[in-house]
């Protein structure tokens, strides 16, 4: 039978502050590139940018009676992640439900099915990532978990893990990983800003990788346009 | 052999009047949950909100022919509803077209294909929902129906039925239902808005809608993350 | 084994300079509709415009090393055209790149897989097209070619071939064809603009075009709703 | 509220016979090109082909429970029409539902949805066209028409309308208009006949449709390889 | 860095036996409804079904080097399970490493990916489910992991856990679950058989499932045709 | 204007001979892993395996016209290939234009669109690459080139270029290069021939590759499933 979880646990307040901010790509990257949420996970408008721990929700195909269930377990900084239990597109989260989220303190709602409302939810800047735009209303019938581990997008996401997500798409970090992936995102974050710098004055990233002797081993030949035969 | 359809009734001026500014969503849901358009119709350009009488147009594929044709059936406050005879994303449909139906007063084009020009249908405000933005050019050698019933993105449209539209989609009403829905519409928003309050005061859903019990009844337990098993 | 291929041939300036403004679907049009890139290639901002000479570069799936390679060879005005050589969506191109094609004059990017950072592209105004975008990182192992012959998202482009892109999607013209296409899309030009006018006050394409009797010759016959049968 | 619709008419037998082992294709072409379901509609098993009158049945996304419904009201000889009310892929219909369809001499499943048990299917030689095979259970929690018009793979089908399915796959003539579909479906089977023992003597469709003139007159030239310029 | 695990846990034989010939449909409904591969994973022939230990093996986007790593750790009786670290439809796997698997006694290949050789694989009578059929060769670069928990075609795989394939398509039960799932999986048959013989025999689903009095309970009219208004 | 271009150049007969019974993979890889179109090209049914000259043709999206032209310039031994200038899966082709190419001697069609009457093409034993099989009919109305280059499913094809294909998909080889790749292919053959028989006896990838010592360089690590801490 279904379960609802309460009281799980989530990273600290200290870390979660943090990844404020942060680009999903950097993050993906900084934790051996793992984690990311598949490309059809997209914003309802940009820029948005946020990150917070993940509240879970399973629904039913064409049923968001769960999602009423998951916003009591959500608290201010929370990030909702809605499941559907086969693939569903339907407008699962409206304009009350975002109204709901955000008076918790709900920091957005990511969904791997469909949303509705979106020029509402625009002008309240309530943001969401979902597989699609639909106005498919659904029903209240049928219970499923709340707060256990999901496949999301083609990701693991376990309650309490930490969201991020941007204008490129949703990364998920492992709870006890925030810590180290942190401190490897503050270094990746240092090192691209010095690289920048070269760039913008004109260097090339053969040399400022030191591209070129490797290229030659694996034997890249340059030829002259009107001497290819 | 195909045949133009002259004279199309339309619903009263004085309804379509009143379903300005209505959303796809609660149009969708008044009327018990049937005449949405599939997902993939997508605007152009976001907000885009419209409502008006179908004038309906078949096109060949790769072939706009007709689509003159039913330029001329226009009346100002028309929504012009275009469907390939087959699937066809060609660009059916660029800025002359748009300024041949903004000249008339049409408010709108939903086309089960594709459009091009859009930066300059953004410019002219002209709003456009398709399945496909696309340049590929069309010929005009196949004729085809005007003003006949079209499935068009899975949705049964006949000339006159009323179509709504905004950044959710797109949704049909049946030409003789357009009254009695608009009555459950505006319940519908009546009753939205009372929640709404309620929920901007932090009010949980499982209280407004009195779900806790009967989720108790379909077998939903509570459990503590750290006591589940 | 794979080659980089130096000193392409490109348009003249005087040519791509007056390909600057030009729209996709004019240009597509202009060289009797073909050349188009497939309806997937999307801009990551709207709007945006640029035309210039294609530098082509091969990846390997997953693996954007050669973009570094392709940069090098790149003139200020050119457009990168980057092609995987199996279908892939990672995000193989993001704001480091941008940052050394910007510093480079390049104009833009055309990419038939993915891309990443896109907020910080659109505040760059550095222009992407591609087939998805995805935060996915990419690998440095596999060699591939610079400056040869392209299939891109079905169209076929030879390095120094013309690339117009806008919000409708990208076209390329043959480099040997921009002085002939010029002239044709010149005219056609001034064509559309006429017809506009005529459009803006009211005139209907059946007449602009001479459409009637050709339509009735074809069978189109007109018929009035209430007499149907 | 949804209601089930009894005693449909059906077309007469008699002419339901004529269309056994009719073509998709050559019905679609002798009703003028009309009434193809999408081509995602997928036969299971090869080759199968049915004729009969539709029974047409609405499932919830995710639940099967009209389909239990919908049984009481199929006929021997009659084909089982269903679509979800949105889009939905799970395993709706299985081997118990086809064994229930068997024993009332229903003749094959369309379904706008998925299917499972398809290996059992196969053996008892059950026909199915459907948009997936999917193994994903169903619930029956929520109630939707039987016997009403539906569109279902973007055709338009009332009850009683006859549906032929064949490995090209599905296609649906208005009870009204079978008989003169026939007429037309006969006159162009014995038109092809006569068409295909010319064509197996080598005679070329240029010749046997009279195409050359025309084509000289739209203006194409025939150039040989080595003159191309 | 990428690891490969060594002396993975497997389910007893004699469990694993007994779901020798199970349907995936059966062990998904008896296991709750979870563990489902997407519905794009299909068989490269028909019919197949095994069962058997997932060895689980990433591996990167065009490169298949670490299945020749993972090959070393199956056992007879295993199936190998692949998994690209970002999509990739290549063809990772070919006759070559398929005769190599066959030798070890691996069951069978699935594979969130391509496959390639399939003509072989067929006579071979070495099945594989996979995402796509494509000849495109991979290269031998980039390490990943082998034996460590993947999220594949959207289900969560930990190596050992039960891998269950047929023509619907593929289930995982988790290894510490497979002993459960095994008694309601046996109960679920007995029913079913039961249920079959009923339906066999004429007897509607209304009534083998009781369901005529909750349908009315949920308002279900019954309307004859005629008389629907 | 479009053109017929007659007379084309093929590969000699001799060279064409010992493609037959090619498989697509060796071909792909011989030449270097290029020349594949993509993966949604699939034979109507399997097995099937034909190696031929093209001979390509333009064709209007829901026009085949020029289909009948191209049959003309088809020889014995060729295979036809067959470009929507738009994309459109249409059912262009079917068995009557089949039986006109069977009796011509062609080996069978590849076609980045549709086919129809594949029952019937099956029977005659016809093999046909499509993009989709839909029963769709089309016009003859729009002219269009047949016997210049093309870019089809991807791959670019000029007439007289040798293709292969197989249950896998289809492959290109361009005419100039027909004899290298051969030579390629056949060294290919033999080399796998030795290496299958080693993975019949059981030898690890690994260790017929020499792969133990590379991996250990990138950084592969063996851990003990309980020693993974």
């Amino acid at each position: 039978m279904p379960i609802c979880v309460t009281d799980i646990p989530r990273p600290s307040q200290d870390i979660v502050k943090q990844y404020q901010g942060a680009e999903v790509a950097t993050v993906h990257e900084a934790q051996g590139r793992k984690g990311l949420l598949a490309e059809y996970m997209r914003p309802i408008y940009r820029p948005a940018k946020i990150a917070g721990p993940a509240v879970t929700c399973e629904v039913a195909p064409g049923d968001n009676w769960m999602i009423h269930v998951a916003v009591e377990q959500c608290q201010p900084g929370d990030v909702l992640v809605v499941k559907p239990t086969s693939p569903c597109i339907d407008g699962y989260f409206g304009d009350l439900l975002a109204t709901s989220l955000k008076a918790r303190g709900v920091l957005g709602l990511i969904i791997d099915g469909g949303v509705r409302d979106i020029a509402t939810l625009t002008e309240m800047q309530f943001p969401v990532w979902s597989k699609a735009v639909f106005a498919q209303g659904t029903v209240k019938e049928t219970i499923a978990n709340v707060n256990v581990p999901v496949t999301c997008a083609g990701a693991y996401i376990c309650p309490g893990d930490l969201i991020v997500a941007d204008d490129d798409g949703v990364v998920v970090v492992a709870r006890n990983e925030t810590e180290t992936v942190l401190e490897k995102m503050n270094a990746r974050i240092a090192n691209e800003d010095a690289k920048r710098v070269r760039f913008e004055n004109g260097e090339l990233g053969l040399d400022v990788y030191n591209f070129r002797e490797r290229l030659a081993a694996k034997g890249l030949r340059y030829v002259k346009y009107d001497e290819q035969n």
